[in-house]
């Protein structure tokens, strides 16, 4: 297998959540990938599997990109081995994911985006601060100026990841599944490019984090970080 | 079985988001259940089960309190009807939970609760007036004085529900599961106690919304509104 994963400068700076999401997903199945580092501006190098965006999985003659299709996919084709999805349902999954992708990483995009365009080369560097500019509509050293204040509400919002911890170790329960994945990776996002402390050391989700950053013998502590 | 429900002036008019989880709940494993209006000051005529909040169900011999702890216990003691949680896991489902309570709940609460006085009786009227300016810190005519600019930023906040309905109509997936019985029971809350539009027509969430008063014969649009 071969997972293209979006790369800074160096190769093995890997910084998408969703690339994480898909590579603790990989190692949740022990199905073993060689990273392909990939940048933004090489869409063209994604062709083959009809994507314009990391993460594309190749396993043998098949192609599947966008994590979360990878994610059913690997439960799918391997069904013998640690379901991500225990019991087999990923509706309730969704709304987690959603929720990541609208409320958790633009949260985190605020406060760490601007710490991103120095572990890029071009053209890389000049696609990233242009689009990201424009998405913002200013600055990337505006959007991240009131960050230490900033980042209260932004913690204020990870209130219902802090409800479930008191029930529970996992999002996945008693044990991570994908739905601790699809949160890891946000946070193993802005763990590789920014030194900015998103969380509090005291935080419930800190905690959790770092049971994570332990998962398969460490791999995301042992990850590359800026 | 008996379900003690949270009722207004008006024992007809149901009113909590909790109790309608478990109204759903019930409805959707096909069981019946008296309703036995309560009211906020009645903390006493739930010692019996252990409780000072509804719901409240009498099953036999058995109480079960708390919604969440009466879906699990109606899927564990009545295996043989439509699961709550089908497949077994209810773990993802937590999270759902977590942000209705939190982030869905407080939305709606800053809308509509200066509707609610005037459906209650003493002694309830006053508690209810009192315990909630409290919280809030201010009259509960403040609260709701700017929500016809306030509903916008609420309305924002759905995002993650809409991405979950661009790819299945109910937010179990095929079919409607607890995780939409837990959405449902929001906006059943508002529904009942205020005319006040939380949901624009053209939302998607208001499409779900009018499939969930359709489920079960009807029962949600037939429930008695304000």
């Amino acid at each position: 297998m071969r997972l293209f994963e979006l790369a800074g400068r160096d190769p093995d700076l890997l910084f998408s959540p969703y690339c994480w999401r898909t590579r603790f997903a990989l190692a949740h199945k022990g199905l073993a990938a060689e990273t392909v580092p990939w940048r933004f501006t090489e869409k063209q190098r994604l062709a083959f599997a009809g994507a314009s965006r990391v993460p594309v999985l190749e396993d043998g003659v098949r192609t599947v990109h966008d994590s979360w299709h990878i994610a059913l996919y690997l439960d799918e084709a391997y069904p013998d081995r640690p379901p991500l999805f225990p019991g087999g349902g990923h509706a309730h999954a969704r709304f987690i994911r959603a929720w990541a992708d609208g409320v958790l990483n633009a949260g985190l995009g605020r406060l760490i985006v601007a710490d991103i365009p120095a572990l890029l080369d071009e053209p890389d560097h000049g696609y990233f601060v242009e689009s990201r500019e424009q998405r913002f509509g200013m600055k990337l050293a505006e959007v991240c100026a009131g960050r230490e204040s900033g980042v209260v509400a932004f913690r204020a919002t990870l209130a219902p990841l802090r409800t479930v911890l008191q029930e529970a170790p996992w999002f996945g329960g008693d044990a991570p599944d994908y739905a601790d994945y699809i949160l890891a990776g946000s946070f193993m996002w802005a763990r590789a490019v920014s030194r900015f402390a998103v969380l509090a050391d005291d935080d419930p989700v800190a905690a959790w984090f770092g049971r994570v950053l332990d998962l398969f013998d460490g791999m995301g502590r042992k990850a590359k970080t800026a």
